[in-house]
């Protein structure tokens, strides 16, 4: 099995079970290993008492394709930490993408960059996460 | 009007129209102006693919607590960029509390702290985040 | 020896040695176990193109006070990462205090948080930073 | 005048002003407008109490690195805030190249992703950088 291969049933094996991405209706592909494309289409029951998404559902999407990105290697790896600088709003019926990229990975540590965008190409959010990876196998 | 009064009325202004923090089911108490607590219940489908809560819900939980303390001055104010650190995973039926407290507040820019714990006190994660206000009320 | 004199001694230790905190004219105190006081004067060669303060001597000041307080336990620990905001610049003559404490400390990874005030009393910066503890001893 | 022109003329008027930079070393270079590559000599008085250096000083170049990035427009543009990884400590005689390239520039604020590595190669450091323009310009 080569590297994409694995990268992709690892993001199979996840998200069969991963309920709250599939509750957001957030869908996930991977165009190569440590790489990660989300989207997300912005629903009513998401917006905040400003009538515009709620950022921690933005920060959900890019957090969905952060997590995908680093869990390419069969080895569990999780969310260390994150840092997110919201751009611009975005409001029902907005589609966003969230593409992750690995800056570096190291032994335990893996640093990964994910950009926000609208269906207008405009960056909505940048966030950048840490991750860690455990010694335990993600595939049977 | 006093402060405290002015905070809560912002606070039940702003929870009328915030489907996405009703729809997970956070319900939010405003102890002193520039703070806030929110909690939340871990739900089913709120579990990622390792059957923990997913990162992007812990932060939706102190977001919203960080949205609620630096509205409470009746000025229209949104989250300009945030920072999260997960200590410890949250599983279903957790109760989590995000308490948000005010570190500094200038003419534009705010400053927050969140500590999110879960039911046994235990610290969840950590975030702080920045508010930019705008001149527009929140109140009618 | 009780856990301040533990903590007194690494401070006393570390600064023997710590040869760029001299040279920025950094003087530290130890207060608590966890926390730490660091002082530096705003020198000529310490101004950027802007004649203010070099963010990265503003951040240099706060990360001595972070290091400080983080190795009171007779452990070495390093910065593993950190955040600053830059609130208010500052300029030749100002006498600049970072105070550090501490949010949360684990078995491995502590957090701390340090607000640099300069002599008026008014916020320059607020950093939150992580740090790894080794098993090594500070202290011989 | 080019946009490389500008951008250099501008980092030119920052460097004969930055005494911090220059008492530090640090050469910088612009190859395009938006980047700048900032190189450092690891001295014996930038070491800390561990004998690595101090990683206000690994900040202080990449810092610098993001300021002359930022203000290749001719508009006075300061750093709000910044995020730094230390992924690998420095010593003496070490070589660090702070290499700035730019996320995204609104009207107000910019974004800043800055690597440090050594002359190995090496990843030393991730850094990324918020700036805010003002009205003011650089130039003459």
């Amino acid at each position: 099995m080569n590297e994409l291969d694995t990268a992709r049933r690892c993001a199979d094996t996840m998200m069969q079970n991963d309920r709250a991405s599939k509750a957001l209706g957030i869908r996930v592909e991977i165009p190569d290993p440590g790489m990660a494309v989300a989207t997300m289409t912005v629903r009513d029951d998401m917006l905040n008492g400003f009538d515009v998404l709620h950022g921690g559902l933005t920060f959900a999407l890019a957090d969905t394709a952060f997590a995908f990105a680093c869990n390419a290697y069969d080895r569990q790896a999780f969310a260390a930490s994150a840092q997110i600088e919201f751009l611009r709003p975005a409001s029902a019926g907005d589609v966003l993408t969230a593409t992750a990229s690995e800056d570096h990975r190291g032994r335990r540590n893996g640093y990964y960059s994910i950009e926000v965008r609208n269906q207008a190409g405009e960056l909505v959010a940048l966030f950048r996460g840490r991750s860690v990876s455990t010694e335990s196998a993600l595939l049977k």
